[in-house]
């Protein structure tokens, strides 16, 4: 592990590739090549193995890789090693779906609590999490010892929860509100916002009815 | 536009500029260099030149980009100089959630139906726009000229939900649910994972606590 330059690009498509290698694990595939691995996740073979190329050797020549060790290389990379516990502010409908996701609990991330100032939604259970008032932030985050928090309310309460967040002590913050945050250096943010997938689909559709 | 070779980072990153190109022509400015648009989105200088320069040669040396034509430009390679109408099939907490979220009428994609098999939930209105049963898919698509679908069902349901898309003729599909969907060739698919945002976050954080 010499550098931190990778490119987002080979997050992401390592994040497939584990995705990819469970399904044939379940299979009960032992061993795998680039090009399999390649095929099954649509990129391409020399795309695979720069991927993995970052992060040391794997895999033998001729032979492909143990899907396996390979699996448990890349989930150490991502930080799935672990579980995840994560909180959520906004008990609307995106807080909502999102603790209902079942993508979460898949890949190591805990839903732990989520959070909103709407009385008639506090002490609730939503899939079975509680909803707590924004004031027990800090004593979830502790006892639960949350470094995740999702940001999932309307944009104009975005940075008063990023604050509260921070307070509590957070480390990572994914914000889903369509606003950008002042959140100090040494948190991670990470900004979805939804209009961009759509974005790379026009753009694609406007190359195939041939844009002038 | 001699070649469809682009790379989707690219993409997402001229989105990321069109959407600072509105908020400095807000402001009220009026010609902008790389460097500008650089910092205020957090790249390099040079990939924002080398961004621009797939698309050939906007600005002029020394003296930068008119804001506005720059950003004229750059919707027009994303499509987006045409409103899109867009279908949603699924009207749970995570339908419900997309069909409110402003971020998609600021660039353009009006959600002009949704649609469920839920009896209970057909002839109601979200954010002003009506729950359709999927039997009126065909006749929604057409009467609004629809291209683009989003599919925000469970798993189990996505398949089908895809088979009716294309029946109706969408050329492109937004998929929320957790699973690989087989779409025939001249549709574009794209797979929304809510996980992999976390396993940007995760992949970080694992770095700055020194992984092993």
């Amino acid at each position: 592990m010499k550098t931190l330059k990778i490119p987002e690009a080979t997050i992401i498509r390592l994040s497939v590739y584990s995705r990819y290698l469970s399904q044939v694990d379940r299979r009960g595939v032992t061993t795998i090549s680039s090009g399999e691995i390649a095929e099954g996740v649509g990129v391409s073979p020399a795309q695979v193995r720069k991927d993995l190329a970052y992060f040391g050797e794997f895999g033998t020549r001729g032979v492909g890789y143990n899907v396996k060790d390979l699996q448990r290389h890349i989930l150490k990379i991502l930080g799935l090693n672990y579980s995840w516990p994560v909180v959520i502010v906004g008990a609307g409908h995106l807080g909502t779906a999102l603790c209902m996701y079942g993508g979460f609990r898949e890949r190591g991330f805990r839903v732990v609590g989520i959070f909103d100032n709407d009385p008639h939604k506090i002490g609730y259970k939503l899939n079975g999490i509680e909803v707590f008032p924004m004031s027990e932030m800090a004593r979830v985050v502790e006892q639960e010892r949350a470094l995740i928090g999702i940001i999932a309310v309307p944009s104009d309460a975005a940075q008063e929860v990023a604050n509260s967040l921070v307070g509590a002590g957070l480390k990572a913050i994914l914000n889903f509100a369509p606003r950008v945050l002042n959140i100090p250096d040494d948190v991670e943010v990470r900004n979805v916002d939804m209009a961009v997938n759509l974005e790379i689909l026009t753009f694609n559709l406007g190359f195939k009815r041939g844009r002038e």
